[in-house]
């Protein structure tokens, strides 16, 4: 058939979870005219999806799955991607793309994209930038991916075509594509998301930190919930991340120890200026980032 | 004039800003038989107040404004309790009960209370958990209090029946009112608002410390809004509240250094168990405070 107006005929998605489960349903939305076929390694998830008619095309043998898909959405936790790289090898068709949406990337081609770029086969990594303190397929949204930014990462030098053909398809669902070398996108999204997660956890953390429970919840207000929403976020999963980009979050954990300090010796010296200016800095960031006068 | 259903037949709120504001308007709206009387330091915001048809009763002579109310509201920042209450001590008529909306409770009762007492006058400190990170009387608010917490400290040990009435002024308010004492009511929230307002803030400067700005707005999403939301409040206001909290605060940074010490530990060591088991706990300590099973 031709005319078809995705840029992949098929697409496999390995790991029907809330971001594997958002791409299905945004394939089914956008993309009406893309093949999806969904990998579980359990029947429970499979289940799911055809009671919510996403597919026909169930699948818990991987290799089935891949063969004959033109893409190939690695979906599962980061941790998996290198085995079940290992397992689809023999069943990828010749042409094929793989990608994946982990949060990390460097670690990503080091391991998974350097094992099928041995084998011949393209890799491209995405990182959605979206995404919900909920988990498993019944959070998942067609929408989940409009308007936010998807960073690509071509470290193993795909083919440009592939790489175009990959913007695409994700602009398709709504995103937004930027290409980026896969060691800046870590030590980005250490910044501006898995340390951002480390701060409201700790910010929990510290609320309970010496007892007196009852109070607290009298006295907690919206400030203290917007603070902490993230670490409501499955802490297996963000251990995960945390692990996969552990330099750059621990480089990063250690400014935040300076300047935290910075901090309690502007109020020990009673330097009034000095708290003020730094936290007028912490609102400029803040404006800086999510309200730029220009791009 | 009999059978007034309020609590107190006038009040005199003396800065009428964001909380100020919140209190003329939902006293309006929900004790309409109360005169209200509002003072500010400039005309400007009284003309603002009086294009809002909040009260015709707008002074900026602190002595007119006070004289025969029989609630006052210290509702500036916490810096100029001490001066307004100087002021404003010749004219307060017997019997009445003078008031705050800080955020902070030791200090005012150790300056304000502690001088209002000695001549005389009951002060009983309220803090109403409830803001927005936006300022002014244009952002104020009917319903700001409206299930809103509201601490109320009687460390001067003013007579039961000021407190009965005080506690009854903010029930109609829409606030559900707590006794506790001052020093405790600080160190409670130094850990659920005023240490999460800094680590917001530390959140916002660590985006920003190594430059890139440009892949960092890209890369930023509803996490980092939400996570760093409350660092937009007003630098001087939040120095002010930091300042006069100062020991609990910096108490509370000093174990979030340790926290963050321990989490580096936990990566750099490779104990996975261990970062899931941090994160873990911080989700659990968020929803103990926020959704406890009961009360």
């Amino acid at each position: 058939m031709s005319g078809t107006l995705s840029p992949f005929s098929s697409v496999a998605i390995l790991g029907p979870g809330l971001l594997g489960g958002s791409v299905a349903l945004a394939v089914r939305r956008y993309l009406p005219d893309m093949e999806i076929r969904l990998w579980a390694r359990r029947q429970a998830p499979l289940d799911e999806a055809a009671a919510m008619s996403i597919t026909p095309h169930l699948f818990t043998d991987i290799s089935s799955a891949v063969a004959g898909a033109e893409l190939i959405i690695l979906a599962t936790p980061v941790g998996c991607f290198e085995d079940l790289s290992v397992r689809m090898l023999p069943s990828i068709a010749p042409g094929a793309l793989v990608t994946d949406v982990g949060s990390v990337k460097a670690y990503v081609h080091r391991t998974s994209g350097a094992l099928l770029h041995a084998h011949g086969v393209s890799f491209i990594g995405s990182h959605p930038m979206a995404g919900s303190e909920k988990q498993g397929l019944s959070a998942a949204c067609q929408d989940l991916f409009v308007g936010a930014g998807i960073v690509l990462t071509n470290d193993q030098e795909a083919p440009p075509e592939l790489l175009n053909r990959l913007a695409a398809f994700w602009t398709a669902l709504g995103g937004r594509c930027l290409n980026m070398e896969a060691g800046l996108h870590d030590r980005t999204v250490a910044r501006i998301s898995h340390v951002p997660h480390v701060l409201a956890a700790l910010c929990a953390r510290n609320a309970v930190a010496d007892g007196n429970q009852k109070d607290l919840r009298e006295l907690a207000s919206t400030g203290f919930r917007d603070t902490t929403r993230v670490c409501s976020g499955a802490p297996g999963m963000w251990a995960d991340i945390l692990w996969e980009n552990d330099v750059a979050v621990r480089k990063s954990l250690s400014s935040c120890v300076d300047d935290l300090r910075e901090l309690s010796r502007l109020l020990e010296t009673q330097d009034k200026a000095g708290v003020e200016r730094w936290l007028a800095n912490a609102r400029s960031a803040r404006e800086q980032i999510l309200f730029p006068r220009e791009k």
